[in-house]
């Protein structure tokens, strides 16, 4: 049985609080919930952590060696300006998947670049909740 | 039943023969094959269009007008460059997700700006095939 | 009799249906009726051509040659992105008029360049249909 | 009877014997004149103002309020400089039309870009004294 | 006693009846009153300028050499392109606040640059009125 | 009564060692001390907080939702890096003040631009110790 | 027999007539005569083929698969604005020859980029029609 | 005999007590007097002018029309922001040399870019007064 | 005898593990082994520390202050993102070097800009494991 | 009998040995040799000068006058770092073809930009040391 | 008697024969005559020197210490690209004037930028060989 | 034994007199002592090269050939513009230490780019005449 840790970056505890109108009314508990479901019904253990620190990130990225098959990460705010999650992501070498709530090209300039992204397999961005579902699929299917 | 346009911009045709180490060996139809067995168990009804000619994706995005209730569309190329498929999108006002088969954000520079996402709900891209039947589940989301 | 050939670019066939917040509620058609009146009382003979084809529109311009003495020409998405429009203008050598429904200087960034404007004698942006009327009586002023 | 204030930028005092070959051989005296004609026909008032300095123009378009309905613009140098005419014509916010001489898209690349254009409906470029007329058309369009 | 120069640069005078969502309803009349109150508490003498020309507020920061001992300056508009009040403020060599009413940060891309906040102690923004009188207090203590 | 929150970034606990010729030679403490006064005198209640985390940072600003009316904060090096103090402060959506010891603007380049400033209601910059007290005032005003 | 397929882009039809001091006065029909000789000479069999659509271009060159050994292409205006044919050269994979009348160069800043250029051998630019004739000779060289 | 007149841009007014170690300690009225001994060396009758406003400095460069052969021109500060000047200075059509006090390419990096030169024969900068007695000399040579 | 702090950034606890093509084969644990053979040897007092957290890098280089009397630093990631070291390092004012174990000249765009080390007295890169021990020779002879 | 100055620059004497992956095998003495067959068949003269010095490029260059019709030169890096050697073309005003063993818009991007073309005729790259053969055919048909 | 140096950088040998239109019909052997002449006149001992070479101009400059007390360099192309000419300016740290003959703010945009000029005293530019001579005057100021 | 060319740039022969407060006092003579009695120690022979010449300094690039093994660069003013050493460095293909006295990353912005090392195995920058023991260090590791 494949294992995945789903990793959330900054702010993402606020989810349903925050800015509504960008990022919805879930929680990141129902997000994590619905997760769980889904890894049950794909054959998937799952494990979820959150951190406002780039460097816990980068810790929790780097304990996936062993640990995890596959990371689904959504870096938020770090995925504009942390060199270092970047690097975690290569130096671990697992299959990683990124995700965003809001579409990130729809939206203020500096966030149309990722310094993430290039380290992962690709992205889904723009489906609220939703985005991590997918990006649990895709994911799924590059570890079958 | 909500009736969803699948779009394929220039060079698609080719997929499968066309370097095959970016974007994998998997034909175009056998894509289709796969968008319309997920379609069927989504609900949804669905038609194919492939085109290497700008003119014709915007004239075929604004034929779903009364015709289809969403848009999944791979812009190739035309992502890059094309004004004129942004707008068309945004004058039809349908529902659209924004798919590509490898991971923009970690090829040439000029792969990683996309013009037409801002006029989608959101985009998946990296995961091959995969990334098309991941953003049909998106769309079909997004029309439930 | 001078001839004027009156050329609309990509999307201008949604006129009146896309965002008309934008773009206004006029449609092509009476855009076109009020140019054919316009046309009849300053005497000049007036036919009308749409495309959302860069390479069509190409073409008509250089149909022209023989077939009229001057060129009223909204290119819109293709303003922005068309070096071919650009040399096709620059090519037939008659004079043109470049207009636009929008101010295209109280938009997004990438619509304050025009690639076309360069090859024609002037631009009228931001009136909506009076654009063209304006655009036409210009053109008048330019051929007699 | 709706009043149009009609104001001339720098160096717009030299016409007819500046640089005749980019801005033609009419004077100001003749542009004013003619705009008085097409004035009277459309049924509008109209008064004229020049200056050479920035800040006698914002002074002009402050002073507009209560005494005009609508501004007839051709800023010339400060189109390209002047953040204090923009802010000017936003806050009085009465109609506003920005005319150019020649075509600014065509001549030296910091003459591209508009500072002012934005605070305005819309604007006409490229074709001499017609310009202006074109431009109170425009006007009485709006004002109409 | 020390002597301040309180100077507003150009469209302030307009203050309260321009665009009120940007900058609040109270007067320049309003903001001088208050300057007056606050100055007085804290033992300064104070005087007022505005000037929609950037040469008037060039020389009135030149006449401030032996008549103040220090400058208060909302420069508006010339914040962004005013070399000159740059350099007269390092001329005459004045302590100096800068005071904006609106966050500049938080607005267009062009009104970010300050050009002339380098020549200045400090700069307050954001804070409508508000903003003056904690930028005289700033002032007051340089001076003390 | 109203609660305020004063949040320091990096590198301020070095305050008063810290080169002086840049910083002058107060300590945070002594500011604490002078805040804590003057928030008296302005009937606020007031907390301070330290720390080199942009992750610590983050989560006291969330932590603010429920226990305090207004943010006090200056980010120090992170105003130019962090996209995630930006979303925190958005996301809690509580009035902010940002403050800068230095003239930000007379400084390096790369200190010119505040990545946080536009999450606030607007910024005090230059005027050592005295930016907190001016700050605190304005913050204040907005929670009065 | 190696086959050879010539490719002329947007506008090359109307060689002679336009802009005769840029492009010269020889006509696409001479080219085609002295490239057919020379081909019969270098023991090659060519075809012609051009259009003013990116469209047809790009398809052109996907049917060269199985029917022509190498490519010769003038992208024209396309040059410098399509990542379609750039995209299509390189899912063909077939020896391509890049050539351009003018020295591109020495012409407007926006003609020296090319994107079409790294999808193929190489290029030859400036020598009018001979540019045609030396890029046959070396697209010859590389299929020998 | 040659009529010469001298420009002198904003705050030079200030000459001699402006920052001493960048403009050095001689004043306006002593460059004046040297210059007034040059020109009567070198045959030329001189007249001199000075003004903060860019509007004067427009009017009195096109006043010199009829009025004097040659203009020796100081811009100061709008050396960098004045396109009006430029503009004055080509409608006019005198030989004209601009000067600078200090040297300009060793200053800010905003002041490394002249408006104004294109529009002169040629620039003197860098020596202090002695760059007007120089700027005399080259001008002198012109009108020769 | 003087004391030399080692600090390394994010993960280079991953060291050995981490993409060996480019980090080289040794271990975090072999480094530090080496540097102390050297330090004895140099004379020199030892202590390492590795942190994932920009935030503990920053609080160890100012923990230095009366601790070490040099830093030998590889910053890592932060290397392109951290202001915020950069002033620590400014704010101890100790003697630093920056050690790389990659030639960061030769590696994506994005790792040529150093934030860091212009608050250093100097840099190694490109010698892997070797780095360190120039490095460290580097920082003996400013201490010497 | 036109004579053709053949001009290599730098590390062009290392052709066959330095970096064949990218330069091929052929030697200098090889190009040099079929040059000169082919300049024989061409019925031309023709010398042969290498230098690794910009300036005896540049002195080579100037000594053409009177010894030579036409020159066919390589400048390899000084390409994209000389104006000496554009200046040194121009000056002489001899027709000139620009050659380049590699595809330089498929390199590097320091590699896409020519400061020398500009002053040449043409230009053929990437054909290894058939784009010298070609550029002399090319030059051959310019002098004839 | 204080001795000068005029260094000539390349291509000033071809003066008079080099794209006269630019720089004149006068030849550098004029202008060296002229030079002395005028030496003479203000008490100056004077050298000459021209080279093509970078390296050589550089050695020249270092080689002055000890042998003259000014130098008047016009590094013609070299300016915009060389950064040794500028450190052996800064290294021997004579004072130095820097020439032109053209306006070299008038011309290509790679002209407007000067590498060399912060390196010396102040510039004289657009002038012809008048450039020299009123350069020798500064410098002849400085000297004195 | 492994033999090491030592490769001064230009203007390092002034070292000891220029700008010592950059640069430091120590000459070149010194500096090839200390390298020589180093190489001594590590048991390589060291030759040495110092030229102002770019040109040279590529020639004996390619001289190591066959008569080194390894090379110590210090291209001083030629690391920030020449692509030909770049090359030469590549052509060679032998392992290279680039070394700096002072700190390029602290120093003016046009000296943090380095062209040429890419070329090279690491960097040593900002001590001094220490740099070059480092890199001989470093160089001497690579070659056993």
């Amino acid at each position: 049985m494949k294992r995945v840790a789903v990793i959330h970056g900054c702010n993402l505890n606020l989810l349903g609080q925050r800015e509504p109108e960008v990022y919805g009314h879930v929680t990141l508990e129902e997000i994590n919930s619905r997760l769980t479901a889904l890894a049950a019904e794909l054959g998937l253990e799952i494990t979820f952590f959150q951190s406002n620190h780039e460097g816990e990130v980068i810790s929790v990225i780097q304990g996936c060696l062993g640990k995890a098959e596959g990371i689904l990460i959504n870096p938020a705010a770090f995925t504009h300006t942390s060199v270092g999650i970047h690097d975690a992501l290569k130096a671990v070498g697992l299959p990683a998947v990124e995700v965003h709530l809001s579409n990130i090209h729809a939206r203020e300039e500096f966030r149309h670049r990722s310094l993430t992204a290039p380290a992962t397999a690709g992205q889904v961005s723009g489906f609220g909740a939703e985005s991590y579902l997918l990006g649990l699929r895709a994911l799924a299917g590059i570890l079958a």
